[in-house]
């Protein structure tokens, strides 16, 4: 069979390693994720794509709720007096915000920011509700979308509008900033391990790299199979820095004012696109089934022979006790459907027609292995549970793999630099904590720091690029 | 007692007789629902407000889904070109718009609307997406935040930003758009009584009252307690119109290009302000039961002495299992406690004290009746279950007693006037359908047509204004 026609079969996307760019773009249309709308970098998110952010939105949402965090809505407006109350926040955000200027007919005195982050709209409302100990923690969230004003934009790795929901907290102590900081960072990890399959590294942002207007970020970091790494979310101390700007102040057990402390932490619609270059192929998307809106599609064989169709939906409603399931009963060629749902990334196919009914078994697909099993109808529903874990487990094993054979070491500015040239990944080298080194590896390798990993080891003791005594060890590499 | 004693014990809030707008503001603000924020005619929604709207969108957007309806996100930005393509639609939103004119440092060559409705965003997809009767029907809906520029705004019932939901379809026949838009109408109101306990009126809106770019718009009107009138929800179908500005069309049966038909809908939290207008009284908000965040607190009394947290406690665990319950086992004095959760609208309050403790008994306080009743542990959780029902049931009866004697008929002119003046509510007269007499009624009487309702009654056969032939019967009515 020619290449090509192969390729009718197969699918019609771009193969990933001839262009990874290309093939993440294919994907994202092809399993109709997102289209393009009529607003520069700003896409629409298709039922598929949304379901995917509504399934993560449940999951973290349960797990804000349980450490008893509570949902608000914010507006959508900052006002510029309110942007600026922060230095160095509005020095970060300013340069991407995009203003509103007109109400109906009328200029505004002042004009309205669109929320980059709402920081400043929490601090604001904290500095009216929060006056005893007895109120704080303050623990509260919002799911919505922020626009940044990018120039160059790619489908949910970087849009000018994008979903997201972001914590902020309020606390008595130092500490219980901290210790929320961290917990939530856990939260995350937690999620993309357990939920999305996706192995991360824990760590600190440098201080060149950490948030606007925070004390410390903590970020987790992951890599897609090019090698290159994203940054799937972070929690930041503010510290009392925010509180000082914006007076928000408590009154102690001894009645003196204290300053509260603060954090921020969240997560965007970019952890589709971690999916998506995590464990995608060059048959479309792999899902994890834990996410996927789908986990198990039903394709009947020669359905139009006397009973296959109600054996079908017989099974589909025995499988929906167990898993998210349908069947795929449209005048389509089996084989048609198969690429459909391939492409769809959907984790298990059930292959039922007459011959199987016979014999009382389906047969069953994995979509990562793409290992073919029978299974006896009396065990379809355990099968089908263990055969989603199994594939949950094989996709985690899989990307940690990647990660680890992508996972480089450099004691020496040459060595750095060869590996940056010559095999994407991440690369762990020892530095000293200036930012003139940081700006030296990113100037020379192209490099930047990823994070100061929390388990840290000792490759050398002096800085990759300075030579003087090293202070961390720091993943490096390009990043999305 | 005095009444300033008495007050101090029953509630701080402005009496609903005396000044209905101030208690609404009162109710808003001691029941935390909304606090104001820096930006004018927004709100902040903090989590009990929060919480509310959480419970609304879980309910309908489980009867969407049972419905065959998909979430979808559309950019919140529309751009002015787009907005101009229907025009009747940008006639009715460009007076109230929020213009997004610069990014970041430059000026855009074409200015943004801040979404005020999302009809251009979806036919501009739509048209990109929908080319044979197979892809037929889209079931489209979107839960997000729009802006439109208000004037005079307050708390859920007007404000510059709003959350809502808005459904879009498209469907091959003008009989499958109009069956659509009636479903989605009668799941409204379904979700009003069985849901908010808020009986409504059915009805389709006149030529004037109907959305910019609709064919038809229908609605359904509830009766606050103080006899004006909130629409609730609308359901729009839109016939081909807008699909012959945006172009989009569809290949039939027999490879003909045919034009879809169109409807949308949508509810917003203005639905919590009914909630509190509908239901609400002198001592705070009350809440229906099946909507309720808090369904049962259970407070103890002298909860110092020994085994009286405990058995909170153990109460608090067992009626989870039936309800959303919580403990309040803060310092405070019981009779304060009482004071904050009637102000918070929970439905069924549980005493449990020493003595209670004894008699293997504990006290349930409705929050509409105030009610007592001793119900032994032994029957705790079937007789709470129950009682939410009955809670439920009694809230809808009062809420429709209210609106049938609200609700007064006029035959002549001055018959209309004379209850407009003195006797706030619905009236129902006849009408002929000439806009020169809804204008007429508007200026004499100071009303607005409702509704022209579903369940029709031939009170006379003339319009109560001109004389003329009468085409229908309308609720008129004040409205918020």
């Amino acid at each position: 069979m020619s290449k090509k026609n192969n390729k009718k079969f197969v699918s019609e996307i771009t193969s990933m390693d001839e262009d990874f760019a290309q093939w993440y773009t294919d994907i994202v249309k092809k399993a109709e994720l997102v289209d393009y709308s009529s607003v520069k970098g700003c896409m629409i998110i298709r039922p598929y794509g949304y379901a995917l952010w509504e399934n993560i939105q449940k999951y973290l949402d349960g797990k804000f709720k349980e450490t008893g965090h509570e949902n608000v809505y914010m507006p959508m407006f900052v006002p510029e007096s309110l942007l600026q109350k922060e230095k160095d926040h509005v020095e970060g955000f300013a340069p991407e915000v995009a203003w509103v200027t007109k109400g109906g007919d009328n200029e505004l005195t002042e004009r309205l920011a669109v929320r980059p982050t709402s920081e400043t709209l929490f601090c604001d409302h904290y500095s009216k509700i929060i006056e005893s100990h007895k109120d704080l923690p303050k623990l509260y969230n919002q799911w919505c979308s922020v626009v940044r004003w990018e120039k160059t934009t790619r489908p949910f790795l970087r849009t000018t509008e994008f979903l997201w929901q972001e914590g902020h907290t309020a606390h008595a102590t130092a500490e219980e900033a901290q210790a929320e900081t961290i917990k939530m960072l856990n939260v995350y990890a937690e999620m993309m391990e357990n939920f999305l399959a996706i192995p991360v590294v824990k760590g600190q942002k440098t201080e060149k790299e950490k948030f606007a207007g925070a004390e410390a970020t903590y970020t987790i970091e992951s890599l897609m199979h090019d090698g290159k790494a994203l940054q799937s979310g972070t929690s930041h101390n503010f510290g009392d820095g925010f509180a000082k700007s914006f007076g928000i102040q408590y009154s102690d057990k001894n009645s003196q004012k204290q300053y509260v402390h603060q954090t921020s932490w969240g997560v965007t619609t970019r952890l589709i696109g971690a999916i998506i270059m995590v464990h995608g192929d060059d048959s479309g998307l792999v899902l994890p089934p834990r996410v996927a809106p789908t986990q198990v599609i039903i394709v009947p064989i020669a359905q139009h022979k006397e009973g296959v169709l109600e054996k079908a939906e017989e099974l589909r409603e025995r499988i929906s006790k167990v898993a998210r399931v349908k069947a795929d009963t449209s005048d389509k060629m089996p084989g048609w459907k198969f690429n459909e749902w391939e492409m769809k990334g959907v984790p298990v196919r059930v292959e039922i027609g007459p011959k199987d009914i016979e014999n009382n078994v389906a047969v069953l697909v994995r979509r990562d292995t793409r290992e073919k099993e029978v299974v006896s109808l009396d065990n379809l529903e355990t099968r089908i549970t263990e055969l989603l874990n199994e594939i949950h487990d094989n996709l985690y094993a899989k990307a940690l793999q990647n990660r680890e054979e992508k996972t480089f070491v450099a004691k020496t500015m040459e060595e750095l630099k060869e590996i940056a040239d010559t095999k994407p990944g991440f690369i762990k080298a020892m530095w000293c904590g200036d930012l003139a080194c940081e700006e030296a590896i990113k100037e020379k390798a192209g490099l930047t720091s990823r994070c100061m990993p929390f388990e840290q080891e000792e490759i050398t003791d002096t800085c990759v690029c300075c030579g003087k005594k090293a202070k961390s060890m720091v993943y490096w590499g390009k990043a999305y």
